[in-house]
């Protein structure tokens, strides 16, 4: 193991997060909270401090393998969750800290599950943080580390432990500009999305703040009522930058090199668009008879379903009222989830297309023996070995999906309630059903149970094996050393 | 396709269930029921019949392959379900041919749900043609057949695609000597539970049919109130027969082979025995403020947890009233199942334990890539195939019960009741919870979602597969021809 270079990386992460702390400490001077600014000029100095104590020198050898790459990954979410939480306990704004690291890790990992129970009396600064984890933690604060600093060899592992999806494919080659480019195409788009909001009348904060969750595909809301309030425009502009924060970043890639007809021929994006548009049908015919007009009812399913297939979490209505068939296919999309390399959560559309493709092969073989058809997946022959990651990546997450229900239920809440707040948490989508649904939040947990959910928005968006090769790791040292 | 010894196949079949019609038949004399034994006259008349035209000369080519033995299977499975359901209908018990169809296939695929209301009022020969299908159903009726005609080299097929399990491992090669002693050990248990039944005071009728229930994991009860009102032996004996009729049939063959130190390692059996004690443990745990006392609270909690684990379905307490910790745990045995070569549903423990020891090798290699692991199971390596199998079956499996779940959405109940009741149809169990729970029944669904609960009990008795290959092949045709 090549501590030195670990220690550097999570050191370098930790002042980068400082820097981080400037766009909420800017807002509190522009909305004269001075008691927040204080606590995020303590937290940055904290973190300036302990970066430097970790970094120390720049190794000699500054080679990293893929085990190491997916423990570092790993504990720098944890160390960047636990500095973030600082200024939210510091401010008095949630006192109690599994509170705080809760909302933060929330925020980091695009969640949007909230623990407070009003947010229209938490400070502006500590709301503008709380959307602007979700930025970071959207494409992701390693990524970002790339694309400003070498790494070296280090990088691919540090990106493929990081990124979503079952492969980062083409990208790999070049980290470092590719991480450039990410954050190039990234930004743009955010900026697009919070010039057009505030064109169509959003207020400037809102606009600000619903953007950077739309684009980490987080959730995080400013008002209590979530987006119920905002005029049709800005909810159809919402519903549109949601879809295209959940696309594959590849198919942005290929726009950026000219590369129109190969971004067009992108078989992960088409079947994410498909099963939004079949999902939005459905779901309209179930629901006609609550709004009573083609308009209205398009309308709010389509952000409905955009919002939780994406994983963004956000609500217009309170879907927690519509009939079982609609709230199951709601549930579903918590699964599938967004493109493979977006900044979405969820399995991922990729995953579940190449599952059903490897059924069909297999029942193809059983009808017709002599027939040997190989899958593919985006014109490529889907390897041996990335079937066999994405099958266990499958059991990995169910038997972290099911001791996690177990574990909650605990608490002794209703089925639907554990199901679903599981499923939101590894998914990182934010609200779930019944007491955890659209119009509530997560406070009626115990710490405990806390504590499970925060371990599961970790797990879902480092997809799994960077938090159980930790844990393995801890549990092994225990044993040997 | 071998069309000829396909229609052979199926049309023995149908004349074997005129045969297996004399046991209600027999009842209904004891019981004097002259409208039954009129019913199941006229039916058995009607099999043999179509048994006649059907099976034709035997055919000289008798080999079938691999996916045909697939489709007969199929074929004979639903052949069978609708010639059962005639009795049903004729008798005027159950008068609504979806309601027929789905105890009959309820009771084929041993799972036990009814949509009876009030099961006292029902005639002696049906109770005992409900309860006698079990029976039949468990150790499956081809490998009836195979054990008393000889079919040459369709055996293996036959046996591989209606045997549960993801292999039936060295029982293969003799496949007619083997059915036959599977059969004797499985008569030879039934007739100890029964006599040790009556033995321990419970009335003879309710003791035949309890034991047919428990032989095939079934589940149908003879009274309203399930097992609730027997004495604290007859609970006891119970519930050790229902653990019996869960382990391994290999086990019990090895014993007969008298290899007792290979019977006393087999793995799967152990897993699953582990897995009861770890489930009446925590169980215990969490409701023994409801009973006051080991000795009872030890009783109901392992009573329950075999009667869950090895999807028979019996009740002595309406466990739907127990705290959510111990509900959820009982919903997840629902899915863990039985052993693969028993008489239970359910995924199966050798599935399980083979998945988790694909994860757990997988992470391994994440933190040691220099060490390459294999997988063994039962001291054997695991082959490629038979992973792949499995983790194909577990897709196809989810794939089935999200859809299913969905579809039985539109009637429009709570989410815990349709999970709940797809979960019980597919791992063939009987209750579920909720508007399913074990005092209730599946009367309240629209015939529809009985339909699409009747698949799903033979897809789950089937494994899935044969039912998939059957719809694959009609639509083909439909295409193709």
């Amino acid at each position: 193991m090549n501590l030195k270079m670990m220690r550097f990386i999570v050191g370098t992460l930790v002042q980068i997060e400082a820097a981080l702390l400037l766009i909420p400490s800017l807002t509190a001077v522009v909305y004269q909270e001075w008691d927040c600014l204080g606590a995020f000029g303590l937290t940055a100095g904290i973190c300036l401090c302990a970066g430097w104590l970790l970094r120390g020198k720049r190794p000699e050898n500054v080679t990293i393998f893929s085990s190491e790459g997916y423990i570092v990954v790993a504990l720098c979410w944890i160390t960047m969750s636990i500095c973030g939480a600082v200024p939210f306990v510091v401010s008095g704004a949630y006192p109690n800290p599994f509170d705080a690291l809760f909302e933060i890790v929330s925020g980091f990992t695009t969640t949007g599950a909230t623990v407070a129970t009003d947010v229209e009396i938490l400070p502006r600064s500590i709301l503008m943080w709380r959307s602007f984890s979700h930025w970071v933690g959207g494409m992701g604060v390693l990524v970002f580390m790339l694309a400003i600093l070498p790494m070296g060899a280090s990088s691919m592992y540090l990106m493929k432990a990081e990124s979503p999806g079952p492969s980062v494919g083409k990208l790999v080659p070049r980290v470092r500009s590719t991480a450039k480019i990410l954050y190039i195409i990234y930004l743009f788009l955010t900026l697009l999305q919070m010039t057009l909001m505030i064109l169509f009348g959003c207020p400037v904060f809102d606009a600000v703040n619903l953007t950077f969750a739309t684009a980490g595909t987080g959730g995080f809301a400013v008002l209590n009522s979530g987006c119920e309030t905002y005029n049709t425009a800005v909810q159809i502009i919402l519903t549109v930058f949601m879809i295209v924060f959940g696309v594959n970043f590849n198919v942005y890639f290929l726009i950026y090199c000219k590369k129109w007809k190969d971004a067009l021929r992108c078989e992960e994006a088409r079947a994410y668009l498909g099963i939004i548009a079949a999902a939005v049908f459905l779901i309209s015919l179930n629901v006609y008879y609550i709004f009573g007009n083609v308009g209205t009812t398009v309308l709010h399913v389509a952000f409905q379903v955009a919002s939780i297939i994406t994983t963004t979490g956000f609500s217009s209505v309170d879907f927690d009222l519509w009939p079982e068939f609609s709230r199951e296919i709601l549930l579903l999309l918590m699964f599938i989830g967004a493109c493979a390399g977006s900044t979405g959560g969820g399995i991922k559309v990729s995953r579940i297309v190449i599952l059903g493709k490897s059924v069909l092969k297999e029942l193809a073989f059983l009808v017709h023996p002599r027939n040997v058809r190989k899958i593919r997946f985006e014109g490529k022959l889907v390897e041996h070995e990335t079937q066999r990651s994405i099958n266990v990546f499958l059991v990995a997450y169910l038997a972290i999906f099911v001791t996690s229900v177990l574990l909650i239920s605990l608490d002794n809440f209703d089925g639907v309630t554990n199901f679903s707040a599981v499923a939101s948490a590894i998914n990182n989508i934010g609200p779930g059903l019944n007491l955890v649904g659209p119009v509530r939040n997560f406070s009626i947990f115990s710490n405990f149970s806390k504590l499970v959910l925060t371990f599961d928005m970790l797990a879902g968006r480092l997809e799994i094996f960077p938090m159980l090769v930790l844990m393995l790791k801890i549990r092994g040292r225990k044993r040997w050393n």
